[in-house]
């Protein structure tokens, strides 16, 4: 199940979203319309994309007005050509022209995040490789961006920093050393949790094996590197490649026989899907 | 003066972004560290990049501890090359860790978007045209996005709904024509915007032109189209050029001699610039 | 169209009064009444007035009971004499108790303004000049402020500090001067606001004029003034008086010729119009 | 004391009421101003008045910019002349210009209502009468609202609906009669509230008295009327006169001997102070 | 009737309850079912109880998602055997997984207070004592512990500080004595109000009569001394008893013929009612 | 490090919990002070308790009023003899007076979980067993109260829905049984999370366990039951003991061998500890 985030949670988006772009009122519409117009409107895709959003594009309509029909024509995780009609939207034309922009914004970034997050899983099918997110996100949009990431059919790492254990160098210096490190954690910390650590290098892998790691980062290591220390795992630990990992390169990565690789252009480098909105006066 | 937002708006955007990403915890930080260690940490950019940010950059780390001390070495604006140290943050360990990733969130960011604006208006020096931004930003983020436009060096279109009218091709119909739209705002609304509207061949610019347009948008028209509808408008009004104008064609657009150039990729399609946080422990 | 704030706007305002009022709860009502009680209460008019704010007046009750119905008898903008009925509401006689003070708070306010703005609407009659409002509001309330201004046949203003550019004395002189001001603005500001500027005197509309201000704004001049000044400026910018101006001063400024005249007094000095609420218990 | 409201009350109404005027930033000062230029401003009173809310004039300025220093020159109660110089700000000539208008809407509204607390109060010196304020207050800003009504010299009501009681003819009614009601109140409500009720004639004070009722308001009566039910009570319980009391007529109600006068105008027909702030540009 | 809060306040108490519980989503649950799947619960007692706060059990159901179906089976103020079905709730079963323990939270604290309360006045049963509440509550959650204290049969003291005057010690020593407290307060408050005053012996409770206190709490007295005190009285004034009181003592307290007994215990040391949810997979 | 809960974190709390208590205002402080009176309070320990929440409870009086200075006497995890100090505050006497009860109600909430969670923790020393808390907590309370959990010795389960996963009969059966929801998350979810499932008997275990479930919850087992079930799992896999354990009975209980034990009464059913604030006019 691709669990979409809360209905809570997503109006609470919608409604910082809405209040950002209305302001004191949408004056154009305001001063064009006469108040009781009817419209129509269809979204279509303007190129090949993966649809992520649906849900939130029809949320961002109805919560500006409750009396707007929506009808989605398609599913989040569907790959559509470019042409296809995504949605219809039918009721008062101003509330349509109104929230137009903002129920566009989301789900475009949401489709051109599901659609780089396909590509990227595409590009390691038949590997064991899995493709993760960061936490690299738009501040304020993460659970829809990290929706999006499993629309696409890539996996989420933690959420935020409360609900996974990630012990960084800096960590692992100010607690003298990687045992010490993970030492100190079981010693203070929820048994629920797995503790993942990153690994600089095969020594450091090793000592992080040794000291009980439930997962090792391999921290912009080369392929080569990934090779050797993947060798000396054997599998006692699941391994993780992370570092400016390209959608050219992650083929090679995904080669080794590694478990994850976590790529943060999923979701802070986006190029927001091409999708616009067909509007028409009257039905 | 590229003027920031208030610490007010900055304030909570970064409140958002730091609850969304702390949840219940920094379960790591609080499991590793013993709660007393100091700590210091340069922002270095790892690309060039023009800088913009740096103020939001400081209050997320200040938002999150007040005891932090926070020293900018780069100002906004500037263009730096790959290496550059752009600030240093000292004491607490832990608070540091804690905010790290937020704080570069929007810093790389805002920083990404000013280097793309940077790019597109270095593009068309010389020429009379400005580029300006769209609405196609980040929800929730677009104090951010429209300043960062600005610190590279483009122009804010309209910042929402509220400020500007816009009179595109559905109001257009609503109305009954280019003529009868531009009557009817001139009836209803605001003395103190000025009024632009959609035109998509020349024989709507004639009409907007004669019905008293204040800037009229050329839609989605051919370089020659745009030319054609100059010579007709004789600077009575100034013009806009809308519509996937890149990077590659923008100087052609420029040379025309059009007013203004909208770019919505400026903030719908951002890649972060690369900046990594180093942290030392200890003084 | 006079265009309502939007629910939102709406609700959000009606939280904070109800709220304010209620409090940890009724105590009175919740210890005299049972529980189940039903009742009706009808809104009248007990002087004359334009009605405005009858969608608030309604979306107060609907806001604290889902439950009750309410059904409009009059509608904004009508100017309704002495004991004609406004509404009925019925349902929860609890409910309607509870609810009345605030709805009528609101809805005493906005048709006091209203009924304000008709006046000085109707002592222009006949000559150009339209009357505007100021950023004078009760706080809180300014998008119902400014919408029963409008109700009343008076214009807006600008929204607030966002929508509009008033360049002040104060500004002028942090510029070193009227020109030089007008043209710092035009180097830093969005190309779709327009242009005001203050002037004190002949000379100083002379200077505003030739730097290229859209409207000049007349400070606290005399009528005599106000003449001569028009007399210079023969239409080419929009001119606005401005300073205490009176209902019985309004004709005589009007009479000048002038486009616009600002009177704080619509919004900051308002005489509640006087409504009352006769509630019946049972059917 | 006249106990002014917390910090936390004040600073919510001032952050709602800020944002409302800035929007999404002032874009005047923005514009003209390179962003470091000082100022200095003064407050003055325009005409004859009684201070009130200087601290919340203080408070508006600080909230926005912290950097500014206040000096408040005038005293809450203080009855000032025209030309008084109110208090001066000095600092950040942006932050001035910004917070102006916010600053000025709350302390005239304040001024305003205490001037008229005052001149109600003085009509009514020598004579045993109180005056008391309503909740007819502006919605959201009822804590400065009868703060200020007693900074004038007048008293507070209850607050809201949940410090007070107060039976009025629907709950009577509902209740099935005086009697009963109170009856009803006593068994089910906090024995820390007194209980005052609506009476609209002789016989119904007599009925409120008998079953023991705290305070009787005697509603909308005439002086006489209010002088046999005085007669009758001989002072067994405190009487209240409500009902359209003006500041021509309070005195004849005052000298029948009541105890309270309620007048709703203090707060639902304030006009405002008339305060105005002369803002210099530099030291 | 027990006044149950208003919705909109125990929506708030949910809503902060649930995004407490929730986080960034029930991972549980998302991961383990489909989506789709239909359930049904039954609350069932585990102990003998006096029930309270059904319908805040039901509005949290709810407010998760407004789908389910929710059959209230015992009515707030019954006292139920253990075994006893208190509620069916059918729909989504992810839905009713994921608010089931926020819900059963709430509704076990509430019913455990009106279970003790309702031991503490039935221990008083024929004596004229009344059980009262304190401020000692669950900060966040006043609302929901002083309705079920009032379903258990005891009742409410005042609910803040801003609904009922207690004058304590060290506001006495403050004003100088109680006859000066006393007085002071009659100056400067609501008069709507009854003033309680402390007294720790019998030459305080003399001295708080003479000023005219209209309740005076004997604090932490003997029963001996409370009788002393209350032949002295002889009804002038109604007395409450307080401190420390406990189940088995408060019977002897109530049979001096005290009007009230005070008893923190009833909120600040609350024993959850067993109350357990039982969830059938499908209809 | 006990992690004490972000400050933002706590002063949500706190202001929630003294706007519910102040409302519009402590008017009994407001009526018998002056104004300006100074005070000086020490809160005393009435009864043995261990200390938690000495940073919350001074928070609390700082957050109505900064200039107030608070001297903490005691820290968080000592067990203190009854009469002693635990901190003293000085300053404004309104302010102490007012911030009094709610400072209180926090402080003695936590210090009577840690209490309590230490006599748990004593009860089970010498053995292997680690006391857990639940998610039985008071809404909107959860991160005190499981900070005071720690605080007093004993352990964290999962601190909501997102940071765990807990697999109950529910699920199981939703799932079609233990293999079949083990596989069902384990495709799901993130990598990141530990894995527990409950078991009602051996034959569930032996399940779970070959299922892959990296911890057991051994739902209101028999200390038999659960010796046979350790017996067969030989620390394959650690062990929770979950359902009604007292503290009489914990001891049994941690003597099996078992891994944790989980205990709701910690947090569901606390009793306050004994702590009192003696404030004294003046210094």
């Amino acid at each position: 199940m691709n669990c979409l985030p809360s209905k809570h949670a997503i109006h609470k988006i919608i409604r910082i979203a809405l209040e950002e772009d209305i302001g004191a009122g949408d004056v154009t519409t305001a001063s064009v319309l006469q108040g009781g117009e009817k419209g129509r409107a269809v979204a279509v895709a303007k190129s090949e994309m993966v649809v992520a959003g649906i849900e939130v594009f029809k949320e961002t309509f109805l919560f500006l007005d409750g009396g707007l029909k929506f009808k989605g024509l398609a599913t989040d995780g569907a790959l559509v050509k470019k042409g296809v009609v995504l949605a219809e939207i039918s009721g008062s034309l101003g509330s349509i022209l109104t929230a137009e922009r903002t129920a566009l914004n989301l789900f475009q970034r949401m489709s051109g995040i599901a659609t780089l997050a396909r590509r990227f899983s595409d590009e390691v099918k038949g590997t064991k490789a899995k493709i993760l997110d960061t936490r690299k996100t738009a501040p304020g949009l993460r659970v829809l961006d990290k929706y999006a990431v499993k629309v696409g059919g890539a996996y989420n790492h933690r959420f935020g920093l409360d609900d996974g254990i990630l012990i960084k160098d800096n960590h692992i210096e100010a607690a003298g050393g990687i045992t010490a490190a993970l030492e100190q954690v079981r010693r203070n910390l929820s048994y629920m949790l797995k503790v993942e650590i990153e690994a600089k290098n095969l020594k450091e892998v090793k000592e992080a094996l040794a000291a009980g790691a439930d997962i090792i980062m391999l921290d912009n290591m080369s392929v080569a590197d990934m090779k050797e220390c993947m060798k000396f795992v054997k599998g006692r630990a699941p391994l993780e490649a992370s570092g400016n990992v390209s959608l050219a390169g992650v083929r090679a990565v995904a080669e080794t026989g590694i478990d994850f690789i976590s790529v943060g252009a999923l979701t802070h480098s986006v190029t927001a899907a091409d999708i616009s909105l067909k509007i028409k006066h009257g039905f």
